[in-house]
């Protein structure tokens, strides 16, 4: 069975995304950091830097795909140039309209503007029998935990502090965690949890 | 050569106690909950467990040995009972001196009015060629992780979500965490850094 998975890369302090994102630096101040483990030591990590991108669609909130708000600069099209990792219908959440974009390798992204249970319907169906992977960011992985929306959350815990930024796992509640796996590089630490809607 | 440790429990979202400590509930509002590991998988953990007391003297804060606050209760000797588990000197940082207080086992109460620093001092003398452990709560380590005077600091990360409490790693500045050791049983994540003083 098809489950809802989500990776994401966090620092001891819980952080997300450091502070002062934008186009430049999307993950903010430092946040680059916080993947280090994908390059210097791709080798180790191959089996789950594979994992992170074998989905059937995907799902991202607006501030993963842009730095820009408002309307849609349409000369805009991600941060990963012609040919994006995912390979595969990609769900960007937004306020704002747009038609959907066909990249090289079989990512398109499609806009959502009706909120994350919508796109999570969109992406299941677009998905068949393979699984939906959350892609971020924090605010955007956050709503899918506090509607108990999410099966399984892959921690990526790099070994660095941000200070400041944007905080997984705020405002989510009492969710439910099961430690299933844990596995670990020089510069990472990956912990696997199989997570349950809030209790009460 | 001896060094400075720290062993914290932690849940995911970075909180080393829940909210609303007092003397009932010393770790917040589900905050026992953090340190399942250490009885339900003792055996499991039994190495990690050993180390844990495994210093030659000890510093907490306060609020780890009392839920009390300003002039002290002297018939209030922390929450351990007769035979606390340290079995070594173990100082207690304050602003209000009070006299030491042997317990049995060889655990001592120094109540230290001057600092972190010289608290430590006192403890690197009183343990010789041995460790010195920091034991928490989370503001007593935060100031010694932002004051460069922790070697190794050792998490214990728990499959939950606090929401609220107390906050490791706040206002700490950008320390530098080299991951040295990563280990796991059911209900804990262990992760092992080499902590070096903020930089810049």
């Amino acid at each position: 069975m098809s489950k809802v998975t989500c990776d994401i890369g966090i620092s001891v302090d819980g952080y997300a995304a450091g502070p002062n994102q934008r186009v430049d630096e999307p993950i903010g101040d430092r946040g680059e950091l916080l993947h280090r483990w994908m390059f210097e030591e791709a080798e180790a990590n191959a089996e789950i830097i594979e994992s992170v991108t074998d989905a059937g669609a995907f799902i991202m909130g607006r501030n993963m795909f842009t730095a820009g708000r408002g309307e849609w600069d349409l000369e805009w099209n991600g941060y990963w140039g012609e040919e994006p990792p995912y390979h595969a219908p990609t769900f960007v959440l937004t306020h704002y309209p747009r038609e959907p974009v066909p990249m090289k390798g079989g990512t398109t992204f499609h806009f959502v503007t009706d909120g994350i249970e919508a796109a999570l319907a969109r992406a299941r169906d677009a998905a068949g029998d393979r699984n939906v992977s959350i892609c971020g960011g924090a605010h955007t992985v956050n709503q899918y935990l506090a509607a108990g929306l999410i099966d399984e959350l892959r921690l990526h815990i790099a070994p660095m502090v941000l200070g400041g930024g944007e905080r997984l796992f705020e405002g989510v509640g009492d969710i439910g965690l099961e430690q299933t796996a844990v596995s670990h590089s020089g510069l990472v630490t990956h912990v696997t949890y199989r997570a349950t809607a809030p209790r009460g």
